[in-house]
């Protein structure tokens, strides 16, 4: 944890300078940093700015800190993700990394080969997800939360909304077959679509390429998701 | 898993050409592959070919196959890693994408900020970490085992030894401070050195600095490991 998110129910007084911090954040901050009172700690309030917290109590139920929020986050990635929906425990992964590196719009959809029962589980909601995209923003000091949303049909998805996300972008899916090398250093805004274990349909491909999406790949070497989007993220220079 | 590694003493004939295989793999075919009997499943003999195996025969406790073994592995990564040591859970991921990626020589190292406690852990051994690199071999239907070596004292390493790893080769070690953006599609052997939480301190990085090493960055946002290697390698089409 690279910084300490703060949210608007962490403050305790009406100027929104103090907070006070229990929990994971509390823990953190008493056995891992291990301030004493007085010293800074980098904090973020949620969608809004970096700064500093001094440290004013430390006790083993909370941590109160005075608050100064100066700084712009970083840059956010180019990138909008557009995913299968993959086992859960990949799906946490694969937000908390995009989170880390910057990308801000995240779809997870429905797809021929997602294994139906991953919809049932208690991972997928957006609350749940949410929770390892703030991982990731501690990792990267940033404080600006990804939106993450969820398309269980497919065709109304692909034709009705997918044109206009990804409207003046380039559109990519990582697709071995039929593909052109992922591109370098593509320095302008794009949309990337990741297919489930096993890959889209060709017939999700062409839908995808009638979406003006071009198939993409590094290789023969098939990446598990989470592992496939710093790779292509880092590729494509994200 | 998209390829059942097989080992030596899995044969059962003289002709090394019937296995028996049971456990994670014999239940990986049974359970997720559900062949019949005379189906082929992939396969690939550490060390040597990819092939396939014909089922001959499905039990609870085991699967036979008769192997042919006719396609070389995918091509090799360019890369040689140093890692220093990080928290055994990255670890196993890590070695499990580097391996997926094709990634054949593996140093893990002491430096200053690795928390020394994590030599103690049981993960820590090479047996250990050859079961995940194994995993990513599967993953990317590659059957040659990377090597992973130890490395347990920072200075005789980076001395007597790195010189001669790293002779011939770019030399890369990844640092947020003083660095040069990480190129893109280097296409000659490197080796790419990766920092503990907290990063190599300014001695390494000299150290580093006088093995021809250069610093490179992808930006402010700092990966955890297991994310680092996918996106420095995506990065540098390694």
């Amino acid at each position: 944890m690279n910084c300490i998110l703060l949210f608007n129910n962490d403050f305790i007084d009406s100027d929104c300078r103090c907070v006070r911090i229990s929990g994971r954040r509390g823990e953190h901050i008493r056995n891992v940093l291990k301030p004493n009172r007085g010293d800074t700690v980098r904090v973020g309030l949620i969608n809004d700015k970096l700064g500093t917290g001094i440290v004013e109590s430390l006790t083993d139920d909370c941590v109160e800190l005075t608050v100064t929020l100066d700084t712009k986050p970083p840059q956010a990635s180019v990138a909008t993700l557009v995913i299968a929906l993959c086992r859960p425990k990949s799906l946490r992964k694969s937000i908390e990394v995009a989170s880390c590196m910057g990308v801000k719009k995240i779809y997870i959809i429905e797809s021929w080969k997602v294994e139906k029962s991953f919809w049932g589980s208690p991972m997928i909601s957006i609350e749940r997800l949410l929770e390892h995209a703030y991982l990731g923003l501690e990792q990267a000091r940033d404080c600006i939360v990804p939106s993450i949303e969820f398309r269980r049909r497919f065709k109304p998805f692909i034709e009705d909304e997918l044109p206009q996300i990804a409207s003046g972008m380039q559109g990519f899916v990582a697709h071995p077959y039929n593909a052109q090398p992922c591109p370098y250093c593509f320095d302008k805004p794009f949309t990337l679509a990741i297919g489930p274990e096993g890959g889209f349909t060709e017939y999700e491909i062409g839908k995808f390429r009638e979406c003006g999406f071009d198939c993409i790949t590094t290789g023969e070497r098939i990446l598990r998701v989470e592992y496939a989007i710093p790779a292509l993220l880092g590729r494509l220079g994200a």
